[in-house]
């Protein structure tokens, strides 16, 4: 049996990430009703706006579903309480140390599981008790680590330093990625773009069909003075490039980004100056496409890549 | 049957890659004597030591061997008349176009494979008449892409823009990692890092030593206004990154790096002021091993992963 199919009660070990401005309840629901688990992604809500998404999710599944939880804003408390009284049973935390809520929310019988970058991080979430980790490589859209460390050399570290059940993140949006993932040492996949790019997420259609169009080369890790994040290589990130490239202190950066920049690119379509985070992986994706199918193509191209895996072709001494 | 074996006349379809200051006669003959393929990297030797080289290769081994060349020397055209005198089989080209060599030696009956970084590149590879590409990602040691894609996002990319034999790069130094790219579509491995940490690595025991000490985030991409190199953080390292992240120049960057900067640190072992090529692979290796022996545990770690995948771990529908 599945360690993370039975930490999360899915049918495939397979969760839909948290992103800012896709990930409301349409997507959670519709990747819980497809056997895998939704995640609202509530670092693009206010308190208001996420009790409401919790709520529908409630309303549209009767499968588990989580909430992730960026521990960066200053609404930690608020959010963490919606969550509690609403009766959700699993928060996957990121951005911010795993000490802070791990034990509060296992106090409430919550599931709580950790995104990491590095393998010290994921030590160190293993000793504050989490359930789960998420191992994210350096290829994921959004934000990202700092120490760049891909996830095939990822995967294999994190795997060695902790017994924890193990999600892979970062580059995977397809069957064999996902077997590929679990023989480097993981018991299932998170991906985030290929599910920003399904039909139930609540991106800006421009901005979808914008990634169908992005090839190899087409995203960058930006801002590493700030808080290291994915982008398109839109006119937003050429702006933020050559202030990068001259050297341009924290403080113009941020000025630079202003307010509101995700929103506007990923949410309201201005594909121009919004910040529009992606991974690389969007290279491989050419169609939106409704979750489910989505779902079906995945454990079907998974099971018949295993299939084809042939112990003839094993090599002889 | 394997096209990697079959094109290159080998047991396994691992090849060594070519290394400056690592990869001398020493290693590439012992690689290929343990059915792999060795390469003596020509990067960094004049052509009177790459004769050397050559020629104590031939000596030591009956099986097929080849020589790397990166293209950006000034001295390609002596190389490559040297390589042709002395009946070498096979080359692999890097770091330049794929056009320029590519004919001419298949027109002297060489097998020609082209290092890529990039989908358009295997294409433009694929066009100018290579026998293969290898596909390196952003993990690798030594210089590396402009555009960053990881080898986990790489390799189906390539796989899907060409027929070519394709050959991974990039992460990969045990046997699960090798089978995963295989899954991601590669039909063969190139492995740096493990084998500059061989006891038959020309590389100074200073850095091989090292290298057994870097842990994860140990390593990072560096000199990018100039050629992106993967660099272990030493001393060296932060006067380029200080500089960097001040926006310096080109002009000042080559100053910064001077002359000989590789050689004094990973063949003299000056360990502060050299530049310390590695991968990131690194942060998993812990000892300095024989080829003979790292090419048996990679093998049967392939091997025994290859056999421990379960088609009744399908899920199903």
């Amino acid at each position: 049996m599945n360690r993370i199919c039975q930490l999360l009660k899915i049918k495939y070990p397979v969760i839909q990430g948290g992103m800012v401005w896709c990930s409301g309840w349409r997507l959670a629901s519709a990747v819980s009703n497809s056997g895998g688990l939704g995640l609202i992604g509530a670092g693009s809500m206010h308190p208001g706006m996420l009790e409401e998404h919790i709520q529908r999710t409630i309303d549209a599944t009767t499968n588990p579903f989580g909430v992730n939880v960026p521990l960066l804003y200053p609404e930690t408390e608020k959010i963490m309480n919606i969550i509690t009284r609403l009766g959700v049973k699993i928060v996957f935390t990121s951005a911010g140390s795993p000490k802070k809520w791990t034990r509060w929310l296992k106090d409430r019988g919550i599931v709580v599981v950790h995104v990491v970058s590095s393998a010290v991080f994921a030590e160190k979430s293993e000793a504050a008790g989490v359930d789960a980790v998420v191992a994210e490589g350096f290829e994921a859209g959004g934000h990202n680590g700092r120490e760049e460390t891909t996830t095939l050399a990822l995967i294999p570290s994190v795997r060695k330093a902790t017994s924890l059940p193990l999600i892979a993140a970062g580059g995977i949006a397809s069957g064999s990625a996902m077997l590929a993932a679990m023989i480097l040492g993981a018991e299932g996949v998170q991906m985030g773009t290929r599910f920003a790019v399904s039909e139930e997420s609540s991106a800006h259609h421009y901005f979808k069909n914008l990634i169908l169009s992005v090839g190899e080369g087409g995203t960058k890790l930006a801002l590493k003075k700030l808080a290291p994040v994915r982008l398109i290589k839109n006119a937003f990130f050429h702006l933020v490039d050559e202030a990068e490239k001259r050297g341009a202190p924290a403080d113009e950066l941020i000025q630079i980004l202003g307010k509101g920049r995700a929103k506007k690119g990923i949410f309201e379509g201005d594909l121009e100056n919004g910040e529009l985070e992606i991974g690389q992986v969007s290279a491989q994706i050419n169609q939106v496409l409704p979750v489910k199918t989505i779902m079906e193509q995945l454990i079907s191209e998974y099971n018949s890549t295993m299939t084809s895996i042939s112990v003839d072709s094993r090599f002889s001494f």
